[in-house]
């Protein structure tokens, strides 16, 4: 019980923890397609674009670009992705291809999980999302965040440590009292360096069933399948 | 209905338009005072310290002083004000009574008339108060904000044209879809200038007995009573 008195506060990574992104764009990507008569592979579509991401944020992180955020990022991979294809997108398909990112569904046990966490923590995001595409996301699938937080206001991507430090030094609350929810163990293994709690939250179907990845026992406090069995796990 | 119509954001001043921060400071004065057995008059306390408020950031505008944030501006008011009293307060004391702003109560309005709001608009603060303040006195008075806007993202207070500038720009939206609600017309004018919409709400005790603030007609495009009467106006 120590554990759970100890956080105030539950951060949580967004895309693939909280929302299904691969298959809101795909969903996405098809009905535009369908309605564009493009010939177009929407899984492998959303693949290759996701697969870009690491890539432009590196160039951020690393200081070849100075700071972009992540709708700006995804707008250049698309049109990259765009040139080798045969698709004729409009610069309105492309401002809403942008845009499928800040409509993201999310997974059946995030919006009532969520919902009850806040009850007794400052439960917020602590996304590479930008700011805006955060705030859409959160009313289009309903999420009850106290707060928004993200790359976008420390200026730099996550998992650099000084991400996590901005952030979390708005809330004026010592990383210790942050437990760190997220799909992905390598994010926990940071933040975990830094003194914050983590969590796992296992999305077997994230990247479709091209393979799931699995929590790491020494650096997880609590490893569950969703934020109803966090919440339960937290005693809320 | 066009005025309607082009409003996408509800942007609030927090403090006397969405909780009643001098009633709410006198109170918490008067169950710590009665705790320790001071002689204080809580009234007259409470409006000393929110005095130094105005000078307080105009040091930080001025540049006179480098960003400082609102907690740390109401602490060295707050500590100004102590030395000239005769009040023994402990450090724990002084802690507490920074925390005082964070745990603000709501006017019988707000809660409600806000979340009408976000049915249809993003809804958040636009307020000189810190992240942690906004976020924390969010909790205390059931407010349920879709994002949390500050002078402190900005490093800029209000009514500097750039604090609603860098905010709005990271809900991606043109200050023309914002609509800032405000009980102060100082307020309304400044952004009236900038090109965003300006509800008025009336707060005739945000001062006690001390005057109120009336609404400039010019520059208002809504002027109501409370959140309740100014989400019937917008159709919510």
């Amino acid at each position: 019980m120590g554990l759970t008195d100890d956080i105030d506060v539950v951060l949580c990574d967004v895309f693939g923890t909280v929302v299904d992104w691969r298959g809101s764009l795909i969903r996405q990507l098809e009905e535009l397609s369908g309605r564009r008569g493009w010939e177009l592979d929407a899984p492998l579509f959303a693949d290759e674009w996701r697969r870009r991401y690491g890539p432009s944020m590196d160039e951020v992180l690393t200081g070849e670009l100075s700071w972009t955020n992540l709708d700006d990022l995804h707008r250049a991979s698309l049109l990259a992705l765009l040139e080798a294809t045969s698709i004729e997108a409009s610069p309105e398909d492309i401002n809403d291809m942008v845009e499928f990112w800040h409509r993201l569904d999310a997974w059946p046990d995030a919006p009532d999980g969520i919902r009850r966490l806040t009850k007794r923590f400052i439960v917020g995001t602590m996304s590479n999302g930008n700011v805006a595409l955060l705030v859409n996301g959160a009313k289009h699938a309903g999420l009850a965040w106290d707060v928004i937080l993200s790359a976008e206001l420390a200026h730099r991507y996550k998992k650099d440590a000084d991400c996590y430090r901005e952030n979390v030094a708005l809330l004026d609350r010592p990383l210790s009292s942050v437990l760190m929810v997220a799909a992905h163990p390598g994010e926990l293994e940071a933040v975990s360096k830094l003194g914050m709690k983590t969590a796992f939250i296992s999305r077997p179907m994230e990247f479709g069933d091209h393979g799931q990845t699995l929590p790491l026992d020494q650096i997880v406090d609590f490893s569950c399948e969703g934020f109803d069995e966090l919440a339960a796990a937290l005693g809320v």
